[in-house]
């Protein structure tokens, strides 16, 4: 089972993976957590490069296509094989952050983007999607707090995050039977559960 | 005036526009040379991971993404302005190599790597694109005598390298008025007398 969790940074989406990973491992699943950008060698170099603030001056383009890099080598190299084997992966972000940040957030062209996405993936497609949903003034609040680390994401205007925010919505309105929207401004244990109920539901089904 | 080399490693492209450069400069014409992948700050940490002998895992996909990645960032940082500016801008491959190496050579779909190198390049084109052409044994040989370092392209069968010679030739084809074929199996004065002079010629017409 392909599993993948989307949201704004400062959503808590890494702590919920953590948690969830462990309750799958304890309960004999074989989970394996993963992350995008990212998650292999290959993947971690073209990180430091999206995340660099000095790389202010990057081009739309050039962003969306490192993304789609770091995906296809993830998805070849991690995702598929084990996938194969019968893990189950849980992935921090994967195309539909592209679709929501690229294409709602700066405006790039939906259809193109999706055209390059089905490519870097080969048609992959997650089994399930948890969108952690937080209003955009939460998310700020809790980036301000420091409670995570600062990247060029965040140099961005508010309206950019209420655009991405929009995006994610109509993204699961698209296709309500992957997504599963939960409200993350709440207590952790609480989304938490929330979580573990939604997994072990889709996994009977399975 | 925008001009692009391709051809094989090994074929003089480095050389070649080195020398025509100064030519150029020494005639009052404002030439910029420029490479890909690299020829800015965001590509040039692209270019190392593509030829880092240790990424040998990399999936076709994540490879074409991080040449056109690199090349996006190439053209809104470099190239487009300083063409708006009225420079000659020299480049050490562009767009067809990625059409000739992961098209023809990987045999990736050609239409896909059309339509995300459009997508990259936002549908700029070379005003001129001359293919050092060199033949397979020929171009093996000159690696082999150390003439040029060797990255992680050259770990490739010589059946490669033929499909990526084949390409370049139907690529010719196709666009002749853009395309200028030169035998690169000649001594380096005499090479660079026939770019000089297609050049003068074009910028004439230009």
């Amino acid at each position: 089972m392909f599993i993948t969790f989307e949201g704004p940074d400062g959503s808590g989406k890494s702590t919920q993976i953590g948690l969830l990973s462990e309750y799958l491992r304890e309960s004999g699943c074989d989970a394996l957590v993963t992350r995008e950008p990212g998650g292999t060698t290959i993947g971690e170099r073209i990180r430091t490069i999206l995340h660099d603030v000095k790389n202010t001056g990057m081009s739309s383009e050039a962003e969306i296509l490192l993304y789609s890099a770091s995906r296809a080598q993830l998805v070849a190299e991690l995702i598929r094989p084990n996938l194969a084997a019968g893990k189950t992966i849980l992935c921090d972000r994967f195309y539909d952050s592209t679709i929501a940040y690229q294409g709602y957030g700066r405006g790039l062209d939906l259809a193109m983007l999706q055209r390059i996405t089905a490519f870097a993936v080969k048609h992959l497609k997650p089994d399930l999607t948890f969108l952690l949903d937080l209003d955009v003034e939460a998310g700020l609040l809790r980036r301000e707090r420091g409670d995570v680390e600062i990247n060029r994401m965040d140099l961005q205007a508010r309206s950019f995050y209420e655009r991405v925010r929009q995006g994610y919505h109509e993204l699961a309105a698209t296709e309500p039977e992957r997504w599963v929207i939960v409200n993350a401004n709440r207590p952790i244990e609480v989304v938490q559960a929330d979580l573990r109920a939604t997994v072990i539901e889709r996994m009977r089904i399975f």
